[in-house]
């Protein structure tokens, strides 16, 4: 199964192996020289693999592994990477194999676009979050002052290789953070995926391959179709921000005691509770959603918090432009809308709902 | 006058004095909210010119300046300056001005396009090099372990505001490096700009407002003719590497005791000889080119020079790839080609002509 994106005519391959990555890379990155960056934990579990893939096409293979986690998002690592390409003599003529999670992704992503002004880049995303999100849309980034994704741009892999037999190693939080958004893909852009989850609930959690692989190809899909006519993040490819401005703030009042996928749920369910409110969708919807992700035991409530920090948080959030507040709302279920004139009261009483 | 680059809707304005920035801005930026990053030279020289005529746009104006120079191409440089935006508070909403020369243009540019993935980027060139040449294109960099823009990206900005009457606070070996780019554009793609340079040598060399803006917007149309069908410097954009595969081994052997345009100049008389012994032009032209540089005092000898150290500093050239030398070489006078066939020996007789 593969997908074609057509954006920048970058080549998308979900397949549940790696037997298919020398062919993919031979067909579409048309270079025989390679820098793997991953992070520790993962190169313990995949390298081995890859390179052993890489074998065939390639003599000439220089793996850089820096420490795993947030943390390694900085430019100091960024820095150390540059070193390192510089002292392995790495040139135009090599790619970056960004093996890994977002932060992986983020990084090497990052290097990839403004080493020797962009190296070709190919993604093989290990997390489910990954796979679904940060692997296409061509974003990468690393922290500044504690400020998450200060400091990035905007450039597109040649190549995504997605094999979803990594989700057997994913412990269970990895696994629903990449769930949260696919249930977040479906309500803005697709009812049918919806009604697919729900029927499906089982299969999915119980980590089918092959119900995981039509997952990430829907959620592929209506990415990248949002990202193509929408690169850099002015239009219709701000619904992918869905339940991420009250998310990061709720991520970040939890001082990321909550990771990505539980505050986005929750933020999702504020986005939702401000649709009721504004009379686009029935109430039955608001609860329908929390039963599906407490099936998946993805939080729905963040009890204890104080709902004017929250608050506070997404005022000062980063997607604000000229002082007005976008939410991403749903317009019907499988239909998201940004709108910008959502009052503090409203808000207000969105984040209580979660919040009590 | 002003010329409309059709790549990525960028609008270059040339006007000899600043009185149309702020309407310029208001038409094609739109934004109102302004960080001038420059150095300390040109500062003295047009920083309050500058913020003057904004201040019709804006009330708010930071600015940050570094120490002129080569040296300031720098990862340092560049995270102080994004220490200064964090701490200045600047947004999305907010436009780089790079007021300078190319060192100003490749750190404000660079750092326009990683700051919160991208601000908008205006370009005010303030030396002639800048003005014919590094403002477009979208090139930027900074220097690493002493290699040129190991460090970069693609970027381009929304708005180039050129005024020649800066031509009148530069030294003549800035002014004539500026010429040294001119001649090339000539060359490689212009045969009629080529005789119009000869026809009006002397009112050129004098600094005629008028000539100049003349030979700014025939260089700067014939770059984006060449940049717009090859962004990524894959094709015809190569051509602008005439004399520069020669000239930077030039000035690197040099260690910079030549400048940019000196080193050029060599460079394109290499080429041109190159082009002469594969019998693409007769011998006469390359005597008329180097007639044509003496007179604006451009040199086309290195003598003392080791042509072996030439020779080998191109070999480990960064615009090779694959391990094949590309030449610029010209098919005729004013139509520039690619060839990747030259063979070692015709290398050095270019080099030992210029040598010796």
């Amino acid at each position: 199964m593969s997908i074609i994106g057509s954006i920048f005519r970058y080549k998308i391959v979900i397949k549940d192996n790696f037997d298919e990555l020398a062919e993919a890379i031979r067909m579409h990155v048309k270079v025989n020289k390679f820098c793997i960056i991953s992070d520790d934990n993962v190169a313990s579990l995949y390298l081995k693999q890859i390179k052993d893939k890489l074998n065939t096409v390639s003599n000439c293979i220089v793996v850089k592994c820096f420490k795993a986690g947030e943390k390694s998002k900085s430019l100091e690592v960024v820095s150390n990477i540059y070193n390192f390409l510089f002292e392995n003599g790495v040139d135009k003529d090599c790619a970056i194999i960004a093996l890994g999670g977002g932060v992986v992704g983020d990084v090497a992503g990052f290097v990839a676009a403004t080493y020797k002004r962009g190296l070709k880049l190919i993604h093989i995303p290990t997390t489910f979050l990954s796979q679904v999100d940060s692997c296409i849309g061509g974003k990468n980034g690393v922290n500044f002052k504690n400020n998450k994704n200060m400091i990035g741009s905007f450039y597109h892999p040649i190549l995504i290789y997605i094999n979803p037999i990594v989700m057997e190693k994913l412990d269970y939080l990895q696994f629903s953070s990449g769930l949260a958004e696919v249930i977040k893909y479906a309500l803005v852009a697709d009812l049918q995926l919806y009604d697919f989850i729900k029927i499906n609930k089982k299969v999915i959690k119980g980590r089918s391959i092959h119900l995981l692989k039509e997952l990430i190809y829907k959620s592929c899909a209506i990415k990248i179709d949002m990202v193509k006519s929408d690169e850099r993040d002015m239009g219709v490819r701000r619904l992918l921000n869905f339940g991420h401005t009250f998310g990061h703030a709720i991520e970040g009042v939890s001082k990321y005691g909550l990771n990505h996928g539980q505050s986005i749920s929750i933020g999702m369910i504020c986005a939702i509770y401000l649709s009721v409110k504004l009379g686009n969708i029935p109430k039955k919807y608001l609860y329908d959603t929390i039963r599906l992700l407490h099936y998946f035991e993805l939080p729905t409530k963040f009890y204890g918090a104080d709902s004017k920090d929250i608050f506070d948080m997404i005022i000062n959030d980063k997607k604000n432009i000229n002082g007005n507040i976008n939410f991403i709302i749903l317009k019907d279920v499988g239909q998201g809308v940004v709108i910008d004139d959502v009052s503090y009261f409203n808000v207000m009483r969105a984040i209580d709902f979660v919040t009590h």
